[in-house]
């Protein structure tokens, strides 16, 4: 068996050590689910950049530049933190340049990771099929809430840790814990997640249907990966 | 309705306004259940030490000294970490001055907070009538295990916001996952915990009678809150 663990917040995270392991960076509502959102959708690559400055300095590159900071589209960017606005493959053959509030910082955080990959439920399963090719340990990097635990991500890496039960042994507290949360709540994430303060905060921008999208299981069968600084579709493994 | 959150690490604690709230500093394994154990047998008063050398020159003070380091009673202590010492009332009457490995540094970091109390299972109905009495907000700070998340401190955590639901609303995410979680795994304490890596850890040292006394609910009656840098039993609110 490898080993699994979690760690709840990039402030956390130097408490890590990452070397060998596949890193799988997550941020539920919404940055990783957009990212794989668009990657399913034709956009060929993303680059994740550490704030808005940089973003911008991407449109003269040809990128599409898309960016929110506390969950509202910055000023003169083509995109916002919506995956919605991927699904209809307007963007498709686009290179697109990203940032966000916490998602960003969770990927430059893992570097040294033997690998990185982001994690949504929208490609759970694909991510389980090719963490399971790999034979590494993993350890699931969340977001998190402005440093602090949030529930979305620590959900997430409670489904990937039980679905990962044959492969990949709990190795400490966070993933028992999260697992056994997710066995109780995975059956209705959207009701157990109306609790939560990144919920409401999301409630008041009026992006329920975000919602809706970003805890869905299993629309697409790629897996995200950080590979040069850059994040890519992978499709066979 | 008062609010109620967690913070799962002495190193996310910079993240959180103590000011006006009453801070429950939890170490369920075993520092904190030591030393309501302690308070509950006769001891007058706890100091709580940084090190181990400070500790050490309490006892020219006159203090029973009791120190571990990574679950062991360090060399020329007195008392290491057990709890089951003090239940003879041996050391009735008696100072004790202490330092652990993680709960003497969430203590000091819990500074600023408007009261301090110590939490452990054999007192929580106690903790929870005080913290009733006393109309605050309320931040249950783990102590973790070397910054990381922990299982025993966690689950505490989760069950003080359980038995607060009728007075102080889970205002964090961490509240919300471990009031949940308690709800599901808190009937079988023992069996869910045995799985955690602090409960391995302490079974490598013969201490299995300790974590039955350290999840033992309701043992006593008394509250242990930090005044002037002590720590005493509170006895009547």
């Amino acid at each position: 068996m490898q080993q699994i663990e979690i760690c709840f917040s990039p402030e956390l995270i130097h408490l890590y050590d990452l070397r060998g392991k596949i890193v799988v960076v997550v941020d539920i509502f919404r940055a990783t689910s957009t990212m794989v959102a668009a990657l399913a959708n034709g956009i060929t690559e993303i680059k994740t950049c550490a704030d808005l400055d940089e973003c911008r300095t991407m449109a003269s590159q040809g990128y599409l530049i898309a960016g929110e900071r506390n969950g509202i589209k910055a000023e003169g960017f083509q995109l916002g933190n919506s995956p919605l606005a991927y699904l209809t493959g307007e963007y498709e053959g686009n290179q697109l340049a990203m940032t966000t509030t916490n998602g960003t910082l969770a990927i430059s955080k893992s570097s040294g990771a033997d690998e990185i990959l982001i994690g949504a439920f929208p490609n759970l399963q694909a991510t389980v099929s090719y963490i399971q090719s790999r034979k590494k340990d993993v350890l699931i990097h969340c977001a998190g809430w402005k440093g602090k635990f949030n529930l979305e991500d620590s959900l997430y890496a409670g489904a990937l840790v039980k679905a990962l039960e044959t492969s990949h042994e709990a190795e400490d507290d966070g993933a028992i814990a999260m697992k056994s949360l997710y066995e109780k709540e995975g059956h209705d994430l959207k009701g157990f997640l109306s609790q939560a303060s990144h919920a409401k905060r999301l409630q008041n921008h009026n992006i329920d249907s975000d919602i809706d999208f970003c805890i869905t299981l299993d629309l697409f069968t790629l897996v995200g990966k950080v590979e040069n600084e850059t994040l890519i579709a992978v499709e066979n493994w």
